[in-house]
C-alpha cells in the first residue's frame, strides 16, 4: 500500500468496448460506428483502445487498421496526457496470429498486442486440451515474438479468476521474463467476489518473479453484478490498469462499466489514493453514443449514464432536492456531463413539490385552502399515471 | 466474525420493489400488480415484503392493506420456511404516520413497522432543519409508539452512509432501546465504497448500545455501480438483513438488486459462511414479471436475468461451450430458472460452432475443402448482419 504522503498512483484505463463489447450477443458495430467510438474514447482520455480481435474477420482487421490509421494520433482534448491513446488489438499466442494482428495496428504510432492464453484447470484440460508446460511454452514463445515487433506487449490470463494462483504467478512470470510491460489477471466468467479477487490479484503481484518490470491489470466481468467492485479491489491490492466497456456491454453480463469505474475513483480519489486522464464531462456522450450504435439500450436506472439518475419521483425526495440538491444526489451531472431533470410530479410526490411546480408555471397566490383541495385532485390524478405533467396541472387549476 | 465451525449465519432478505422499486421515476404499478408482485415474492422465499408506504396516498394505502390480507397468509413455496413472509410498510417516526400505516398492515399474521428519519447533517440541516438531539427524541417517540402496536418494529438511518458514524451509534442505541428488534444502515444516496461501508457497519455493530439485542440490516444504492457489493460489505461486516428490490429498481440508478446478491451469497456460501431462505429458480420469472409490470425494460446484459446471460457468440467461447460448458459459465442457468440459449452465429463465430450447427441441420458429410469454402461465405454474410440464423444456413448450403 501506498502511504497517503506518496505520490497518487495512475490508474491508465485500457478499454474493449470495440472487442469485448462487440462480442455480446445482438451487438454488431458498423466499421464506421468503430471508428467514431473510437474516436469518442480518444476525446475522453482513455489511454489503451482495444480496437478489435483481427484475426476474427477479414472486416475486423480492416477496421482494426482503420483505426490504427484514423484515430492513432487523435489530440483533440488529450492535451493534458500530451499524448495519443494506444491502439491495441487481441490475439492468442499463435504465431501466425500474432503477425497478422501486428499487421492490423503497425500505423499507430502507439500500438500495443494483447496477447491471451486460458490458464484454468477447466480451459486447459476441456478446451485448449494442453498440459500446464504447454500453456507456459505458448505464452514465452508467444511474448516473444511480440516483442521483436513492438515494445508494447501484454499478456492476459483468460479464466485468470479461476486459476491455480501459484500457477497464474508462473505464467506471469514468464510473460514478463520475456518482456512483457503489462500482465492483466481475468475473471472471465465472473465468477470472483472482491475479497477474493483482491487476495487473487495481491498473491500474484508479491509472488510473481520481477513483478515490478510490468504494470499490473485487471479485467472483469459483471455475472454476479459485481464487475465494477472487482475491478476497484483489484486497484486496492496493486493494479493501476483497468479493462473496462463502456456502458459495460461485453460477454454474457457485460464487463466493468468503464463510468462506474471512472467515478468511484474520481469521487474516492482521497480513499484509492488515485489520478486519472479521463475527461469525465464526456462520459454521458460517449456512453450514449455507444448505446445508439450497438442497438443495447440502456436502462433507465444504469449508474452514472440512465436516464433516471439524476430524476426524482417521491415527495420527500423532492422536498430535500428543492431544499439542497446534495440532500438526494451524491454525483453532479456536469461531472458526467448530464443535464438536470426536472423534478417528475407522480402519486409518491408532496406538497413541498407541487407547490413549486405551480409557482415555476406562474400560480403564486393559492390560498392554503384551494391548494389542500389541489392537492387530494393532484394525488387522484397521480395514481392514474405515471407522471402528472405541466398540461394536466393548467388543467387542474382551471377546474 | 463466525469462525468456519459455527453453524452458517441465516441472511434475511427483505425486498423494498414495491417501496423503493416504485419511487423510481416512470414506475408505477397497479395495485393488481402490486399484489401479483407480493405474492411472487412469497414464492420466492422474501422474509420481509416491504409493501409500500401507506401515508404517500389513498391508493398506496389501500394496496398495503390488500397486500396484508391477500399475501400475508401465503404459503405457496414456502414449506421450508414454515411461515408467511413479514409484511412491512414504510413511515416517518410521526405519530399520526405511524397509527395509519400499521392499520394498512394490521391484517397480515406478522406485520412490520418500518420508521425512518434522516440522520446526516446534510439532512438534518437542510431537510428535516432539525438538531441532532431532536431527531433522537423522534427515532425513542416513533418507535416506543410502534411497540405499543407491533413487536416488529425497524429503524432505518437514512442517508446512514453520510452520517457521522458515532451519532450513528447514538441513533440506532436508542430506537434498539425503545424495542427496534431490526436496525438498517442505508446508503440512501449510494455514496459508499465497499471497504468505507464495511467500516461503517462493523464501527456501528460494535459501538452502538445493546447492539446484541437487534438483527442488523444494509439498504444500499446502486448510483456507483456498487449497491451490490456493499450489501455484500456489509454482511461481511456482521449485517444479517438485506433490503434490495427485484431487478435493482429504486430510487435513481436504484438499489441493490435482490436476485444478484441471492446469487453471490449462493454460489460463494462458503465464503459468507451463509445460508438463506430464496427459492432460486425462481428468480427470473419473478424478476420477468417485475419489468413487465414496472415497464423498466431489463438490458440484455443485466447480471443473472438478462437475456443474454446464457448466450454466447464469439468463436473462441462457442467453442469452449461447447466442449464444456463450466469453461464460459460459472452460474448454472437451472440454478436461477432461466433456460440456456443455443450458440448464435455471429462475425465473431468460429468453425466449431458453424459445424456444429451444420451438423445439427443434418448436414453430416461435408469435405474439408467445401466447409474452407463455406466458412468464407458464412463470415462474409455474418459481417452484413447481427446474427446468421438456420435459414441463412441452408441458404448457404443450397448455393
Amino acid at each position: 500500500m501506498l502511504s497517503n504522503n506518496a505520490e497518487p498512483k495512475l490508474i491508465l484505463f485500457g478499454d474493449s468496448t470495440l472487442r469485448d463489447g462487440e462480442q455480446a450477443p445482438g451487438v454488431q458495430f458498423t466499421p464506421d460506428a468503430k471508428v467514431e467510438i473510437a474516436r469518442g474514447l480518444a476525446e475522453l482520455g482513455v489511454d489503451m483502445i482495444e480496437a478489435g480481435f483481427p484475426v476474427s474477420s477479414e472486416q475486423n482487421f480492416n477496421t482494426c487498421r482503420r483505426i490504427a490509421r484514423e484515430v492513432g494520433n487523435h489530440m483533440t482534448h488529450r492535451e493534458h496526457i500530451g499524448q495519443p491513446a494506444m491502439i491495441c488489438a487481441l490475439c492468442r499466442t499463435i504465431e501466425s496470429d500474432i503477425l497478422r494482428t501486428f499487421e492490423a495496428i503497425r500505423d499507430a504510432p502507439r500500438c500495443q498486442l494483447r496477447l491471451f492464453i486460458a490458464t484454468s484447470d477447466i480451459h486447459l484440460q476441456h478446451k485448449l486440451r494442453i498440459s500446464r508446460d504447454e500453456c507456459i511454452r505458448r505464452v514465452r514463445e508467444g511474448v516473444r515474438l511480440a516483442r521483436t515487433l513492438t515494445p508494447e506487449v501484454v499478456f492476459g490470463a483468460e479464466d485468470g479468476g479461476r486459476t491455480d494462483p501459484d500457477f497464474l504467478c508462473e505464467v506471469f512470470g514468464a510473460a514478463i521474463d520475456e518482456g512483457a510491460n503489462l500482465v492483466v489477471i481475468t475473471d472471465t466468467v465472473g465468477s470472483c467476489i472482491p475479497a477474493e479477487f483482491h487476495q487473487m490479484v495481491k498473491h500474484c503481484i508479491e509472488r510473481t518473479p520481477n513483478s515490478e518490470k510490468a504494470r499490473w491489470g485487471v479485467h472483469t466481468h459483471n455475472d454476479l453484478g459485481l464487475g465494477v467492485a472487482n475491478t476497484l479491489a483489484g486497484i486496492e491490492a496493486g493494479a493501476t490498469v483497468v479493462d473496462v466497456t463502456l456502458t459495460g456491454i461485453g460477454e454474457r453480463a457485460g464487463n466493468a462499466a468503464l463510468e462506474e469505474v471512472a467515478m468511484c475513483l474520481t469521487t474516492h480519489a482521497a480513499h484509492y489514493h488515485a489520478i486519472h486522464h479521463l475527461n469525465t464531462p464526456l462520459l454521458t456522450r460517449v456512453c450514449r453514443m455507444v448505446s445508439a450504435q450497438s442497438g443495447m439500450a440502456l436502462a433507465a436506472n444504469k449508474p452514472v449514464v440512465g436516464r433516471n439518475v439524476f430524476r426524482h419521483t417521491s415527495g420527500i425526495h423532492q422536498d430535500g432536492m428543492l431544499k439542497n440538491r446534495m440532500t438526494y444526489e451524491y454525483l453532479n451531472p456536469a461531472d458526467v456531463g448530464a443535464t438536470s431533470d426536472a423534478l417528475i410530479l407522480s402519486a409518491q410526490s408532496g406538497r413541498t413539490a407541487l407547490m413549486s411546480r405551480l409557482n415555476m408555471l406562474g400560480y403564486t397566490s393559492i390560498s392554503r385552502e384551494n391548494f389542500k383541495c389541489l392537492f387530494a385532485k393532484f394525488k387522484n390524478l397521480a395514481e392514474t399515471k405515471p407522471e402528472v405533467d405541466d398540461a394536466d396541472l393548467v388543467k387542474l387549476m382551471s377546474d
